[in-house]
């Protein structure tokens, strides 16, 4: 075992505490404001991690412009109102990390993507057209086009050519490789026929399509003349009835992109293109989320994104990837910026609403124990420091996941910007990062929902008016659990890479494929740590006794949750293995009935990995308040996961029954701990002022200074 | 122990199987349309119970009318539209059931709650503006007025005078006795002033009163002259700063009501009246929600609602009931409708919910194993069966828990039509019936939120556009679970009136005192069972060993729910016991430090009754199919309430690992088992076709007839 350390292998790496007590160390709790603002300053700099310069640009842009959402606007103004929101993003040059330095791009797109997720705690209409721009439009002409394409990577990175990612059809949202639109190649003409054969195939839910998009990334199954003939026809044969295809269509190379214009100068839909708007939705009122369907439209050849196929002037296809599997899931590797960008700002949603619910919960008072006391704050009842702080911590251990996740993206964009030809190694680590970037948008966006949908109700009726903006929040980031990818869908994904090792050459085969003929021997799974993690590979081997070991042991909890993932994908294995000799009907039910066991799987993995992100932050931390803090932040995230899964560790003999209640107990005791400290704790989180200027917190920060809001109330005047 | 049955104390009473295998009965799996129609049937009359006619007639005025949310309307509109439906509803006759005979209506309470509950399965705006004005308003004169209202009671129910709640204010919402609005007594006049002293004060959320109410039932703390003084000046010295209260206010007795007139003839504010307008809210559009400030306002004294409390010509006060408390909570008593139709209507808006994503996804198809196998449906996806069966199982019994309610309620104001004056046993059962309506709302109103959020999940993006209706359920029951008494409060109310057996003396206590003075022997606590419950009781008292007794077998269920309650509860006595002793600071902050503990008894007493409700349903049902389906649906209730609290079973050492386990498998088995039912079970809700035509349906019903949306989507006009 390499030793990252400067101490023996046994001993806790420099920068944890090795803890034997039972309980949360003392927290010093007489600190002034001085010290509380230097301490959130301090976990600040933590969870901004290396991005803190562009979050802090994001956060002058939210305060110069008032960023926040507004419920009460009509569909068209909301959706104009984003649109003229995105130039100023723009003006900050923020999207420009997105770009290559030779596409006229600064290339940090660590930078761009924590603005966006930073501009995400204030209106998540913004971040996604932003996200649908510059990530989604822009990243699949900057990553699947060539250089052809340059110029209208400029275009896209400056505005100028609003476009749409369309990518989903009606029919099929998860399953893309299933996608029916077809894009046939004409060599009389030159030209890649776009055609929506059934109704099925409408691209739907496209963002911007509905009224700013002039271009869209569309996606289709590409055709190109079968051998050498001369008549070449797709153009006329191919009718609405695609169930079968035209022999004259050639050879099918599975899903392809090519970018097709949709609006003339006027914002007229050009011949052909046929555009739908879906109108309201459960929030995202500001997205033009639209319908597209295509009328044998004609788009020159030069028009396919040729990263990683192309297709000759007269017909001839070529790819460095020979299966169209891999190169579909090769192209879709290089789009995973959108699904990190998705969790990451679900993350960002929730922190504000906590925000308004801690900063709430620590001034609203009500119930007095009886008449002779003072009413409480709601902080000060433990049932409410239960539903507040776990969140916090989860939201804490997250955002560190998240920052890492990026880092990740950025780096290895950096060292291997041509993914057609990696090493095995680099191979296994792009595997892998899209394997958390499957299970972080999951991880990420199910704590954004149930996050928001706690602190709306932590609020009483005034979470519930539109003003206090966590309903908004709440309706917004609803879709995020299903766009960029079906969370339940995302867990599987990751579960399969969890099956396969993240080996290459499994990774590209659908989940009964990985089962019937992937599976990795137990030895070499689980194995892979990156250098980064060393840390927390020499902390899981300096347990020695796990009966006396205190759950507060950093080297403990690592362990835990390690055993957890382990044992339940061996576990998942064994069950799924039988399926290698079963006819395809009888494999394909086996591993159904272990759906759940697959979910289960990724979940223990995602959460093992955030706690180790948590860990690194906490070791970076120099000694002092805010260390301890974030200790007792990471025990609160640990024991929160022992206690939901307690019936599973007694099960498995892992915990027995008193360690399970020695931790609900902890819990208890480290929110009534962290419970004076709740404000610095979403202090941390820097949410800008502006955007926590609402009637909720000015209601109760000095109830004496109050005025009436019939007479003031911003919604509508008085009566009377 | 009394025997309820025609069997042998030991068997299983009649109704009930005796289940020893381990596994759930096979049903008949083949089972033609009219068969599975007749089944559906069957499984509605067991839902509809005692309400069928008046559940009918809502669902033909939903029909009729085609009630569903409109999430595209302004504000005003919505209002508008909400205002005038509520003529409607009135057309029907459903709302008269909530007044007296001889005030006019029809007392059938049962019928009023049981249609507005079915109205929620289509428009929540609707059933709460109807809530509002027949529920609250209507409930508040007529429970609390006397003969001299019954013009008033006349008008309210016939739309006349369309009025508000005034009970919440910005300051206090679940703290009702601690609001400030004050109703000071002039003698010189004959009349109360009614006045908003603070800020904090103003009367906040009002249903009805940023628009359409003329009146209001506004709560306030009554002051009398004090002894016998020739000079009474309420009217001139009572400032706005009310922090200390003017002498010449005389005596303090708490918190009562009044009638307050708002609007003059033209819907133009009165004199000193305030009003304000929340304008836009998470959802409930429909409904205007406002503020109402009072300046000094002048009613006469016949406008003191005066069944509990009077206050004579020449201001003496005088009550039937002697301590202010409980007068207080002998009123709030009578106004337990509202928080029960809560409940009840959430449950309804789940149940629409349920039954468009359950119908979805036994018809969208989407992955397919391999290439040789079709698409599967999603309902064939054991993880989809996983998110959806459970959810329509609890629906089931929260519904049959809410019937039963219902009925105790009708029963009760029945027999007990004057409140001052109960038998111990009719008190007892008052008691009992409110701690339940707590419960239940809380329980209905939280399944409610997390069931809507599945199902907008498991509809992917098609469940996120608002066209779609489930955005709109969730947005509009959101609120659901903090109005009518927030679900926290609710769950310490209920857990109260478990630690004091439900006793008239104690009900009165707050939380801490009700620990330092009122601690139930635990002798005589839970043995409470009404007459309808003896076949529960014999169930129990069937059970012999706990070692190898089936988990399908319906009295092990029960003393499984049971144990978990009475063992909870009593570990809740022995940790506060000691408060008794202490001082009231030390007493408060060890009551806190177990809220979560009393929290868990109230959910554990829940659970317990709603098992059983949905027992007593089964016991009814003749054998047959239906039955049999009604059996696996009560099993999947409980285990599902077995694997969420594996962890406490094990360390209880009532269950050990291996059967925890054993109920998780079981509960896969039967979500299969039920899978191929899943669409009968949710057209047993018997959700108006009018309210399912909605294009996430359509598009899945038959691919082949679909039109290109582009061309016909209803939210917008194609575009070129």
């Amino acid at each position: 075992m390499s030793n990252s350390t400067q101490e023996d292998a046994s001993a806790v790496p420099a920068g944890l505490p090795r803890r034997t007590e039972d309980g949360p160390a003392k927290l010093r709790m007489k600190a002034d404001a001085a010290q509380r603002a230097a301490i959130a300053a301090e976990l600040q700099a933590a969870l901004d991690g290396p991005f803190a310069a562009s979050r802090a640009a994001a956060r002058d842009l939210i305060t110069d412009r008032n960023l926040r959402p507004d419920d009460t606007l009509p569909l068209d103004e909301a959706r104009e109102r984003t649109l003229s929101q995105l130039f100023d993003l723009l003006a900050t040059g923020a999207p420009r990390g997105a770009f290559r330095t030779d596409h006229g791009g600064t290339g940090d797109i660590g930078a761009t993507l924590s603005a966006i997720e930073t501009v995400g705690g204030a209106d998540l209409s913004l971040m996604v057209k932003a996200g649908v721009q510059w990530g989604l439009w822009g990243g699949a002409v900057e990553n699947l086009g060539t250089d052809r394409h340059v110029p209208l990577i400029r275009d896209i990175m400056e505005l100028r050519v609003p476009g749409s990612f369309g990518m989903t059809e009606r029919g099929h949202g998860s399953d893309v490789q299933a996608l029916e639109t077809t894009a046939v190649y004409d060599r009389a003409t030159r030209e890649f026929v776009i055609h929506t054969p059934t109704p099925m195939a409408e691209k739907w839910y496209i963002g911007n399509a509905a009224k700013h998009a002039t271009m869209a990334a569309v996606f289709c199954q590409l055709y190109t003349p079968a051998g050498d003939y001369e008549e070449q026809d797709a153009g006329q044969d191919a009718g609405q009835d695609a169930t079968t295809v035209p022999e004259s269509w050639g050879d099918s190379h599975g899903v392809h992109c090519l970018v097709v214009p949709l609006r003339d100068a006027d914002g007229k839909a050009l011949p052909g293109v046929g555009i739908g708007d879906h109108g309201y939705k459960g929030g995202l009122k500001g997205v033009d989320n639209g319908t597209l369907r295509f009328d044998h439209v004609r788009v020159p050849r030069e028009n396919l994104l040729n990263r990683f196929a192309d297709v000759s002037e007269d017909g001839e296809y070529s790819s460095p990837i020979e299966s169209d599997g891999a190169r579909f899931f090769t192209m879709l590797g290089a789009l995973i910026r959108g699904r990190i960008t998705v969790g990451a700002s679900a993350g960002s949603a929730a922190r504000t609403s906590l925000t308004i619910a801690t900063k709430y919960a620590t001034k609203r008072r009500q119930f007095a124990p009886d008449d002779s006391m003072p009413e409480s704050r709601l902080i000060e009842h433990r049932k409410h420091r239960l539903r507040l702080i776990p969140l916090i911590a989860k939201s804490y251990a997250m955002q560190l996941a998240s920052n890492k996740l990026i880092s990740r993206l950025a780096e290895l964009e950096t060292t291997v910007p041509d993914r057609t030809d990696m090493t095995k190694e680099q191979s296994a680590n792009q595997r892998e990062l899209e394997a958390h970037a499957a299970a972080l948008k999951a991880a990420g966006t199910a704590h954004a929902t149930r996050t928001i949908q706690e602190c709306r109700e932590a609020c009483g009726g005034s979470g519930y008016m539109a003003e206090n903006l966590i309903t908004t929040f709440k309706d917004d980031s609803d879709v995020f659990t299903t766009f960029e990818g079906d969370n339940v869908v995302m867990m599987q994904l990751a579960a399969k890479e969890l099956l396969t090792g993240f080996s290459r050459e499994m990774g590209n085969l659908g989940p009964l494929e990985v089962v019937r003929f992937g599976l990795d021997s137990f030895g070499t799974l689980l194995k892979r740590r990156t250098a980064a993690e060393k840390i927390i590979q020499s902390l899981v081997d300096s347990v020695t006794d796990r009966e006396t070991t205190s759950l507060f042991d950093p080297a403990y909890q690592v362990e835990l949750l390690t055993e957890r993932e382990n044992r339940l994908l061996m576990s998942l294995i064994r069950r799924i293995r039988p399926a290698q000799k079963m006819s395809t009907a009888d494999a394909a039910a086996l591993v159904d009935s272990t759906q759940d066991h697959m979910l289960s799987c990724a979940w223990a993995h995602v959460d093992r990995i955030v706690l180790e992100a948590l860990l690194e932050a906490e070791a970076a931390l120099p000694d002092g308040q805010a260390k301890q803090i974030m200790e007792q932040i990471r025990d609160v995230y640990l024991l929160s996961l022992i206690n939901d899964n307690s019936g599973w560790y007694q099960e498995q003999n892992i915990l027995n029954g008193a360690r399970t209640k020695a931790a609900r107990a902890a819990l208890n005791d480290l929110v009534d701990s962290l419970g004076p400290w709740a404000e610095t704790l979403v202090d941390a989180f820097a949410v800008p002022e502006s955007v926590l200027d609402i009637p909720l917190l000015a209601d109760v920060s000095d109830p004496t200074a109050l005025t009436f809001r019939c007479d003031t109330h911003p919604a509508a005047g008085m009566q009377g």
